[in-house]
């Protein structure tokens, strides 16, 4: 038995499906890029074994523990740990059978396809998960990952992967990166410039933060400009550890371009921690125009990841803390938001801004018709809640006739679930192939011209776009 | 001739197509569970026959006559009542012409596979409605009305309705329901809580419905404890006949979290009749709050239909009264609004919470997020508008993954059309097919797993979601 | 070798396929009526030959330089002229050498088609256009270009052209309409009323624009009346040159409905330049109420194109002027924007009233609910950033099951680029004929029925709607 079907995600009609097929076959073996994400740079650095196969596959993500919450699991019953340190579930083979027990609630998930590919591509599993196979697929795992060929480094080798890149807070040391960067291991795994904790006064400990950021960077905090030569310091500081991005996750698309002078007396008031709500947005807003002029600066490329409501559950983020699946996605507008950063620097073309969305109306309504205007705009792919075959479809549907192929930058897996890795670049492609091969077979696109664009998405654009 | 293509909202593509037909025909015949609608109550009260053919599918119909209108029909030419109780049409046979001749107007529309399904499986009509088979249609449908087989009771035990549920005010005293109750007759018909009469202080006569329904529950309505007591004993009155939910018809989702003194406060305010738009939505989202509260006490299912901007036009309102087809959506935000209620109740495993909508761009944005993540909360099915094809193709494919199937709750007809029920359901269990059998040839569901899942879809999910 | 796929655009399922191929070939060439559009009525006045290929295709095409712009070209660079009369590129072939280099480009994009249908129906090349094939697609559309059977209108007559609009402003003495009413050939080419310039209070030298336009009709711009009866003056010479419609580019659906004291106000102030942003709106919106009550005297039927944001890059608005492809579409409401309107004239059954959108989700949720009940009321095509197979699709998978086909108007090919038009009638007849095709397959749409709606979508409804 095979929990894969091997012509999954492709169109069921045989013409149609054979286009598909021999579209994706083309690319299916080609390297990860892997330009935007979460994956812990220590696990490269260490190289130990991971744990167990609920804290492989349960208890840190957020998409599998939010589902089982959703129906009545307590996060304690699932490991997550608590912010006061009380009791939380630690025997793997429990939480391992709570998920188990509940597999049919990924019926239809994206989730699903990820688990099963990495069950049966990465570990060698054949038996669908459930009540009566958890503890079979529990031992089965757990053997595996004794095994050196199941460390980081190995898998890493063996996904494929060209290049991942991590996803860093100026105030983070690096020194993964740097173990990494020093071993005699070749894998080439970067960093990213996430500044939020220093550029978001919403942030917890945002003050102390931005004290500690200009120290760290023998920069004076007294002044707007010591507080952003610290930014182009710890950027010049991200580089050295390979990172060509800088990501940027605020609240709303909000941007703003005050004169030198409003910015001293923003930054002043947001330092004293007492800036109302409307000013904590216009530094955030302030910070994002000011990140793309350091880009210009620096040849960093910036992504924006706008538009989530982070903590909507005031109980969860007092027992359990951030990232506990209760970020949700808000209605986002883009074209006044940027228009103040982009009347400041929209018409650099040394410029890369990549867009992402959680609000899909605004893909063929915002997007598109920005990103297929302004030269230093591109659009990031299909993202988080959208990180599926529908959602992909939908934003290659909703992008392409008005953007283009050329204005977007290929697929970012954006995981912090290492082994769903390929599994998540398999169904980018697969939907990409997909896609195309109904333009072809539509006559909306020449074959030829087929196997070049899914070459372009599945490396060449991301490559390009992120300066790899 | 047949009006209904035996294989009507399957796939076309015969490897699809014959699954999906495996799969509906597992659930064809599978009882109608009907959790939430709007049929009157004193039809199986009464069980008198339906009077004529107009009367049954075109002057209650808001689907039927707001189309019909759209195309410069007159209201009165329908026989709808004026508020002035002037004259408008009684003639059944000449509204029913008017009705045939344009029924090219109903191309592309669920009204036309509703009304073609009725006329054939209820009537046994085989020819296609028009200016030409007007009166053959009419004389058919009225030589059966006329007949015993066609009385209410007899069509419900026919169209295979387990349990249907309808939905009254807590002003009503449910005597059509006593009277059901304290018949001879089988079938389970139940209430549900319906309170915007005394909840919503923009509704017509709100101050007088307080007293009114204070006085009737034995109550004060000079203080909030009373008024809240009135609910709770409504509540449970309505329990008696069967209620197992309430349901929420506000203009938007907003809640609020007052603290009992501010909500003292607000009640003394709503009851002058003086309050201004603010205070009045804050009190209907404090009552959703409330609501849920009681919830937890009673066991009652709560349902949220939120967003529609009643009675578009103040003419049609000022000469035929409420319900006449000029209820419009609006954009519907659900995260900041839902935030209060959830912050007070949002993890109690034993409160379900019942969330609809008629703006399609909360589904992937926002209701999915809501609902795979808070234990209390499932997504109600395609609403009103979107009680179609396409627009349920859109819920499962914009809901299924993020949120799964087992955050949803299955098919509500929500109709005051009795003849549509079979017709309606069965509309969702072949676009559910359909939908399944895509999963499932795409390599992202086992066959085995389809079968389970168009089972919970068709009655099992309905039954679980609304304690019954 | 071919440019098109004679099924391009046409479902691949074979029985799909074959049912839509059956329909689109009944109505493939049926006349255009083309009853929307920006195409210059100079070049059917003097009947001049185009003069080279890169300013038949290029230059004037916002669809066209916006995406080669957004890679980087600049707009000088493409022979965009400057508003400071600085120079640009006057090469042709060099501008088409840059455009056919990045042909790429347009991939996936509805430009791809327009642009393969003219180079192959109209100019007879069968040459995919590429950096290697530039000159040889330039010499030989030259050469075309020179010859009599490649002046506008012959084009016009070879294109099966039965009507076409243009849309004039107020200010505009029709004279190019003048010369083609004068001339012996028998083409119709009508006018359109477009009043934004002397509407709007934020269009580009408004005051002024008054009162010029008041002085053309011979009426005082001191008053609102004199105003208002300079309107119906230049309605009824428009009219001479057959304009049947008004047409409306408005930031946002607003209407206002004031009393008559009021508006005098409201005019006396945005005519001293000095109204705020509010007042500016107010004027906007008070205007469609007027219009809408002039179509009710002189029987212009009214379009409102609402929702772009004009000029978004404040630089290539100072450098090169409006229209230069940085319009882009915004959140746009409908459902509390046209109550004023409406509850105005919306019951009048002789008047007509065109709604467009550049925000798709108020398809479903607004505008076909509006256009489902108000008699007024009717939809236009999908517009813009939207005229694609992807945007019609969707166009009739969100409105049809709510308004039907009969609440919509047919096709717009609302362009400036004379050529594209057959490629866009026949975009919109192929999405129409595999739209129906679907629908009949599946069970919604009798066959027979199907034939008669593909020749309603493809000119009837088009007549109707728009009183030709």
């Amino acid at each position: 038995m095979s929990l894969l079907d091997e012509n999954r995600l492709l169109p069921v009609e045989p013409k149609l499906r054979s286009l598909a097929r021999a579209l994706y076959d083309s690319i299916a073996q080609a390297p990860i890029i892997s330009p935007h994400g979460h994956t812990d740079p220590r696990w490269f650095a260490e190289n130990a074994a991971f744990p167990d196969p609920a804290q492989l596959f349960v208890t840190p993500d957020h998409y599998v523990f939010r589902m089982l919450h959703s129906q009545g699991v307590a996060l304690e019953d699932l490991g997550v740990p608590r912010v006061d340190g009380g009791t939380t579930e630690v025997d793997g083979r429990k939480i391992w059978r709570r998920f188990a027990e509940r597999y049919h609630l990924f019926r239809g998930t994206p989730s699903r396809i990820w688990l099963d590919h990495a069950f049966q591509e990465v570990f060698g599993l054949d038996t669908r998960l459930s009540a009566a196979t958890a503890d079979h697929c529990y031992d089965h795992i757990s053997d595996c990952l004794a095994r050196p060929e199941f460390r980081p480094r190995a898998l890493f080798d063996r996904f494929g992967i060209e290049v991942i890149a991590t996803t860093e807070s100026p105030l983070d040391d690096l020194k993964w990166h740097r173990m990494i960067q020093d071993s005699d291991w070749g894998g080439r795994v970067i960093t990213a410039y996430r500044p939020d904790a220093v550029v978001d006064p919403d942030f917890e400990g945002f003050v102390e933060n931005v004290e500690a950021f200009c120290a760290l960077a023998g920069e004076s905090a007294a002044s707007f400009a010591g507080y952003l030569n610290a930014h182009r310091n710890r950027r010049t500081y991200f580089k050295r550890f390979g990172a060509t991005s800088s990501d940027h996750g605020h609240p709303t698309a909000a941007t703003r371009n005050f004169t030198r002078a409003e910015i001293e007396a923003l930054y002043a008031k947001v330092m004293t921690g007492k800036a109302d709500a409307a000013e904590r947005e216009d530094f955030r807003g302030q910070m994002l125009t000011e990140m793309a002029r350091l880009s210009l600066e620096d040849g960093l490329v910036m992504q924006i990841h706008p538009g989530a409501l982070r903590n909507h559950s005031a109980g969860v983020l007092a027992r359990f803390g951030r990232d506990k699946g209760y970020d949700i996605p808000t209605r986002t507008d883009y074209v006044t938001a940027l228009k103040p950063l982009l009347d400041a620097v929209g018409m650099e073309r040394d410029l890369t801004i990549i867009l992402f969305t959680l609000d899909e109306t605004s893909y063929a309504r915002e997007l598109a018709p920005l990103a297929g205007v302004y030269p230093c705009l591109r659009l990031g792919p299909a993202w988080w809640f959208h990180d599926s075959y529908e959602g992909m479809m939908r934003f290659r549907q909703m992008t392409t006739e008005t953007a283009g192929f050329y204005n977007t930058v290929g697929f970012n897996d954006d995981t912090r679930a290492f082994c769903s890795i390929p599994a998540r670049h398999d169904v980018a492609r697969r939907v990409d192939a997909s896609y195309l091969a109904t333009l072809i077979a539509t006559g909306r696109l020449g074959e030829d011209e087929g196997f070049e664009v899914v070459e372009d998405l599945a490396h060449r654009l991301a490559r390009q776009a992120y300066r790899l």
